[in-house]
């Protein structure tokens, strides 16, 4: 094989708000349609002031079409192809936050300020959705289940069950648990169960992070957003999306769960090095941690080897700042990704900033990121896939030779 | 001058619980009769549990002469000599958590389940003991006043400039926000100011963490502490005390206030250079973060320049692996310390530690992580000191020659 597998770690859907009525169970399509005008006010309202319309709308602009792959089969089909991807994973929230599914079941799955039951049957129509979409397209597309598994974990537990009688084997949960217990709260186990049990990737996505922290009581009448919040915000939103490991390995979660597989996505790699350290030195820990006692024992193994055993990294567009970490953070957890369809992603220069990211690295390192390592982590069939890649797969020979010059938004 | 000026940046001195009374207000003393005994049993039911009771017994044998120097001016005196330190930076908290300031005005400052007024009181009691302390020996001590500054900013700035009339250049103010505005509001403002105008060293102290998230509900009445908590709360606990400088960065406070010094204590300096090119690359930012819109235009320094000409590290009892980044972390800004008189700290094997750590290192360098960055952080007369030094300074000659063989507590 001259060409590469590429499988997008890290892409997005959803369907234009209003769709997602078809979904909803019944009974909740009247607070659908008293909602739906305040989530589209919202929606345009953050845009104005959070993300900035005229820069969101000038990098749309032309691109109708092909930003209608957000939901549409065909378009989608085309996108990837052209970038030369082949497998995805598929998370909520489609161009932006335009398509994001209603009663707060998208990627943030927020617990203030939403109604639980509202938010389970916003999660179960964007499933039900986002099913069909994988369906068109099986062996291309993981498709990511929304799961606000905090409110009640034996019904998020019995939920992944039901997910699993049809082709989810990957589940969102939220990042941020707020009032509720933290990861290492045995509370949890059913949906550890479960999910080691039926073999089903829990999902960390980054976005979300303590609102008020960053953003004060914003955008609440009469508020103004601090200055500085922004800042703050893309300082610590990794952090947070990282956080629940920390919980994961200390709470024992993969010593009692040999083979659960958890992915941290579009949380960048180069907190890794640091993190790891730091909790294996924990681990080892000398004089100065003696006062607090004992608190390994139930652990037979280093932070460390839990990460390389349990966890992925769905990286997404990697910096090659990241890359050259590579050995650092593990070569077989940076699973690359184009984050289609969202502006701070690889799409419409995806070619380009793939090259410009891996060239002149070994063929078989560029294999695992750009695809191999997500292959194996979500159980891709590659021989189904085979095909497809020969076709539109970007060939070997394009990384080869020596490295671009960095000058890209990858670069740094 | 053939020796080293050794100034700690990290130590500790309080006196035992049941003397402060002495130090409080008079209305106050009635509830410090009643707070006494539960405070005393809660330092002995989480030095049973959190803390482990035989380990702090042992490492405290023997030693209560020198321990005695948490509270005592002479035997203070001793054991800073025998350790070669000739200044010292004074936080509250003795003996482990033995000698914690009343009503919970000690190192963590919480602002639940306590009493503002109280809290206070606590705070004004030790402070006025504190003062009496470094009176004592004011060429060596730079006592760091207790400020429960997130109740009332304006009453914290008045407290402020009332401790400038004495000979207080540093105060310690909350690590954690809780349900209180964080850092970049615009509440805090009069704080900044008066430190900035009267030149007071802002402190942030590891300690705290929200507590919740690492220890669950624990010690309530019937409640276990969750397994992991500990490993939890030592990988997390010195992101927490450095959180602080990402809301003045972004916040503008050291735009609007340039000669303000904050310095950020036992938080060990690994960090520093990951959140330093994180928050220069979000400065600098590329595509993906365009659609958050222009959120950098109030700062006209890049935010590792404002952390080189605003922050210290008071990097207490640093590591091998830490020095040997210096030139990352910023050979002007680390400041070493011994924690005395915590266990977790150097004494009483400093002499070793010190050697083990910084032994083939340039003697300039040397000089200034040992003391010289701490002495003119905190403008500390050296002149004053000279004689001391000459008697009881080390040799530069001990730190000449091949680092010695990494075996002990900080070599890794």
């Amino acid at each position: 094989m001259d060409r590469h597998l590429v499988i997008s770690s890290d892409c997005h859907a959803g369907l234009q708000p209003e769709r997602y009525r078809d979904y909803l169970d019944p009974k909740h399509r009247d607070a659908f349609d008293a909602a739906l005008p305040i989530q589209i006010a919202m929606i345009e309202e953050a845009e104005k002031k959070f993300l900035v319309k005229d820069i969101n709308e000038q990098w749309r602009e032309g691109h109708d079409q092909a930003l209608s792959g957000a939901w549409d089969h065909d378009a989608r089909v085309r996108v990837l192809d052209a970038d030369g991807v082949a497998g995805e994973i598929i998370f909520p929230d489609g161009i932006t936050e335009k398509n994001t599914p209603p009663f707060g079941a998208g990627l943030g799955l927020p617990t203030e300020g939403v109604d639980a039951e509202l938010q389970w049957a916003g999660a179960r129509a964007h499933n039900r959705w986002l099913a069909e979409l994988c369906e068109m397209a099986p062996e291309r597309r993981v498709g990511v289940a929304v799961v606000p598994a905090l409110w009640d974990v034996e019904a998020a537990a019995d939920y992944v069950r039901e997910l699993r009688k049809t082709d989810f084997r990957a589940i969102l949960i939220p990042t941020i648990w707020g009032s509720f217990d933290p990861y290492h709260h045995p509370r949890y186990e059913p949906l550890w169960s479960v999910c080691e049990e039926l073999e089903v990737v829990i999902h960390f996505h980054s976005g979300a992070t303590p609102r008020r922290d960053h953003f004060g009581t914003w955008p609440a009448e009469g508020s103004e957003m601090l200055q500085g919040a922004l800042g703050v915000y893309l300082t610590e939103v990794c952090w947070f999306v990282a956080r629940p490991l920390t919980y994961l390995v200390w709470g024992g979660v993969f010593e009692r769960h040999p083979r659960l597989k958890v992915a941290i996505t579009e949380g960048t790699c180069s907190w890794a090095p640091e993190l790891l350290k730091l909790m294996d030195l924990r681990y080892d820990h000398g004089m100065e941690d003696q006062k607090l006692g004992n608190y390994r024992d139930h652990l037979s193994l280093k932070p460390s080897e839990y990460f390389r055993r349990n966890v992925a990294l769905g990286a997404s567009c990697v910096r090659r700042s990241e890359v050259e970490r590579r050995h650092e953070i593990g070569i077989d957890t940076i699973m690359w990704g184009t984050d289609f369809p969202h502006p701070e992603g690889s799409w419409p220069h995806t070619r380009e900033e793939m090259r410009e990211v891996f060239t002149g690295l070994p063929d078989d390192e560029v294999a695992a990121m750009l695809g191999g390592n997500a292959a194996r982590f979500y159980s891709f069939d590659t021989e189904k896939l085979a095909a497809l890649v020969a076709r539109i797969g970007p060939e070997k020979q394009e990384f080869r030779g020596a490295p671009p010059e960095l000058v890209g938004t990858r670069a740094y």
